[in-house]
C-alpha cells in the first residue's frame, strides 16, 4: 500500500468523502485519487461510490495491506503466501539494520502456510495455509535475560485475542464439545480446553533474539495460532479456531494480538499478573524437562523474568526453561500417558 | 597449516626426528615431510637439521599456526593484521551454521589490529595493532540468561593469564609504579593496580549471543587484551602490559587465556567463586548505572549468572547489568570525579 492509498483509505474509513474533498485534503490531483481508490480495490477493499462520495464498505480478510490498515500503520506489515518459516524471515530481516528501526512498535511478517514452520528448540511447527503464522520484530531496551516477559507477554495478547474471537464467532465450530475456556501453559502455549476439561494447544510462542549481555540489538516473537485449519491436519494434541468455533477473521485476530501485546510490552509489571490470570499450570502437578534432567512438583508461582517456581514436596526450585506437563491431580507420582 | 604440517609439527614438538621416521609413522613420502617443514619455516616455525633429524627450536610470537600448536587444535583460529571487528566477523562465522561446530572447544578470531573494535552498549574499544584482540566463537548449551557467567569466566581467564606473563616478564615496563595486583572490576574489566592503588583497564571483555529464550544458538566471546602497545594510544584510565612488564609473548598469552577459559567455562560453580577471588568491586562502595537509572551502595555480593547485589543502606537490590564504578572509600556519598 502506497502513501496516496493510506491516506485514502484513512479519508473514507469513517463518513464517506468525495473524491474533490480528498483531493483537497491531501493536497493531491483528482485523478490520483482515482487511482488510488482503483488500486485499493484491486487490494481487496470494497469502496462504494455513491452520492455522498466514496465509502469503504468492506475489507479483505487478511494480508498485509488490511492488518496495517487495522493497527493504524503502528506496525510495518509483510505478507507471504507462502514461506518457510515467518521467524527465519524476520531474523533476517533483523539483522538489517534498516528494518523495524523506524516503526513505533515493529515489524511483522505475516504467512498463510509455513513450509518449515519451528517450535521451541528446533521442533517443528505444523503450519498449513489458513493459519496465522507471524513474527514480529522489535528492538527494546531490554537485556537478553528479560526477553522470557515477551514470550508471556506474547502468550496473553494471544489467549486475549483468540477468547474474544470465539466469543464473538458464530459457533459453527464442528467439536461438539465446546471450549469453555482458553489459558496458557508455562512457558509458551496457548490451550484450549473443552468441557471434559481436556487441553489442547490452540498456539504457541517463540521468541528468539540476538544482543550483547546488557542489551538486545533485536528480538523476533514468533506467534503461530491454528486458526482457519481443519484439525486433522495439526499433530496429536493440537486442536483450532476452525474446529471450535468456525472460521475467524484473521485481520481483526492479528490486530487485537498486536495491539494487545503491544500495550503489555510496555509495563512488564503487567505482564506477570496478566499471565497468571490466565494460567493453566499455577496450582496444577507438573512434569518439567529440561537439559536433560527431570523434576516433578506443584507449580506455585511464576516470577521475573518468567521462572516458574516448583515445589517438589523437598524444595521449592526455579525452573527457568523447560518443557512443561501438566499432569492429572490423580496421578501425582509419574507422567500423564500421552494419547 | 595443513594436516601434514601439523602432523610433522607434532612429530618434533618433543625430541627431534629424523625424515625417514616421520614419512614412516604419518604414512607418507619423505618428499612430502620435506615439503611441510618448509611450508612451516615459510610460516616462522624455526627448525634445525641437525644429527638426530629435525628439531623444532623456535615459534613464532604470534599467529593463527602458532596458537592453534598451542592450544593442541582445540580450538580452530584465524588471524588477520587488521580487521574492522573480530566480534563482528566472529558473528558472521556464528550466523553460518559450518563454522564453530566441528570444534572441540570453538573457534578464535584473532586480530593484530582492529579499526572499530567495540565495547559494551556500542562504545569504541581502542584496539591498536601489538594488541591481544580476540573473538572466540562458542555453541554452548545454555540459556541466553546465563550468558553472563561467560562474561566472568573470560575476565577470571584473562586475569589470570595477565598475572602470570606479568610474573614471567623480564620487569622491562616503562612504568615506574609497577603494578602490584591484576583484579577484576563488574561486569566485564581487568584493571591493574599499581602500588599508589591507582586502577586502569588492561583488558575488556564484551559477549554477544543469538537464540532462543530456552538456548542460545552461539555465543561470541570478545576479549581484548591492552598487551604491546604504548598507553599513550590508550583512553585515559587505561594501562598496557607493555606499560607495566614490558612486551609478553602474546601466542602464550592467548593459549594461557583459552585454555583457563575452556576449563572454567565447564564447571559453572566454580566461575563465581574464581571471579570473587579476583574481584575489586566486591566489598567496595561503587556507583552503577543503568537504562539511565543511578544507585550507589556497598557490593556485598555476586549471584548467578552475574548479578551483583547492592547494599544501598535501604536495601540489597539486585543488579542484571550496567556501568560499575568504583567509588573512593573517602568518598561514599558522590561520584568520584574522573580526571
Amino acid at each position: 500500500m502506497n502513501d496516496t492509498q493510506r491516506a485514502v483509505l484513512d479519508a473514507i474509513s469513517g463518513d464517506p468523502a468525495s473524491g474533490p474533498e480528498i483531493a483537497e485534503g491531501l493536497g493531491v490531483t483528482r485523478a490520483a485519487v482515482w487511482k488510488a481508490v482503483e488500486g485499493l480495490r484491486e487490494a481487496g477493499f470494497e469502496i462504494d461510490s455513491g452520492e455522498n462520495g466514496y465509502a469503504l464498505t468492506d475489507l479483505p480478510e487478511y494480508g498485509a495491506d488490511v492488518v496495517e490498515h487495522r493497527v493504524d500503520g503502528a506496525f510495518a506489515v509483510q505478507h507471504h503466501e507462502s514461506i518457510q518459516s515467518t521467524n527465519a524471515r524476520a531474523r533476517n530481516l533483523a539483522r538489517n539494520a534498516r528494518f523495524g528501526r523506524k516503526e513505533a512498535s515493529g515489524l511483522v511478517v505475516l504467512a498463510d502456510e509455513q513450509t518449515g514452520g519451528r517450535g521451541r528448540l528446533d521442533r517443528g511447527w505444523v503450519s498449513p495455509a489458513g493459519g496465522v503464522w507471524m513474527s514480529v520484530l522489535i528492538r527494546p531496551d531490554l537485556p537478553p535475560a528479560r526477553a522470557p516477559l515477551l514470550t508471556l507477554a506474547a502468550a496473553v495478547a494471544t489467549a486475549r485475542a483468540v477468547d474474544d474471537a470465539m466469543t464473538e464467532s458464530d459457533g459453527a465450530g464442528t467439536d461438539t464439545d465446546t471450549t469453555t475456556s482458553v489459558g496458557l501453559k508455562w512457558p509458551n502455549d496457548v490451550l484450549a480446553v473443552d468441557r471434559t476439561g481436556s487441553e489442547r494447544k490452540l498456539a504457541g510462542i517463540l521468541t528468539e533474539m540476538e544482543g550483547e549481555t546488557d542489551e538486545v540489538t533485536w528480538v523476533v516473537v514468533g506467534i503461530g495460532v491454528n486458526a482457519n485449519v481443519d484439525a486433522v491436519d495439526l499433530p496429536d494434541g493440537a486442536t483450532s479456531l476452525r474446529e471450535f468455533c468456525g472460521d475467524v477473521d484473521r485481520g481483526r485476530l492479528v490486530r487485537s494480538i498486536l495491539l494487545a501485546f503491544d500495550r503489555l510490552r510496555s509495563s512488564p509489571e503487567r505482564i506477570l499478573s496478566a499471565w497468571r490470570d490466565r494460567s493453566l499450570t499455577l496450582g496444577r502437578r507438573v512434569r518439567v524437562e529440561a537439559g536433560g534432567e527431570t523434576a516433578v512438583g506443584d507449580a506455585v508461582g511464576v516470577e521475573p523474568p518468567g521462572t516458574l517456581l516448583l515445589d517438589t514436596g523437598d524444595e521449592t526450585i526455579q525452573v527457568h526453561a523447560g518443557d512443561c506437563e501438566h499432569l492429572r491431580p490423580e496421578k501425582t507420582d509419574r507422567p500423564q500417558k500421552r494419547t
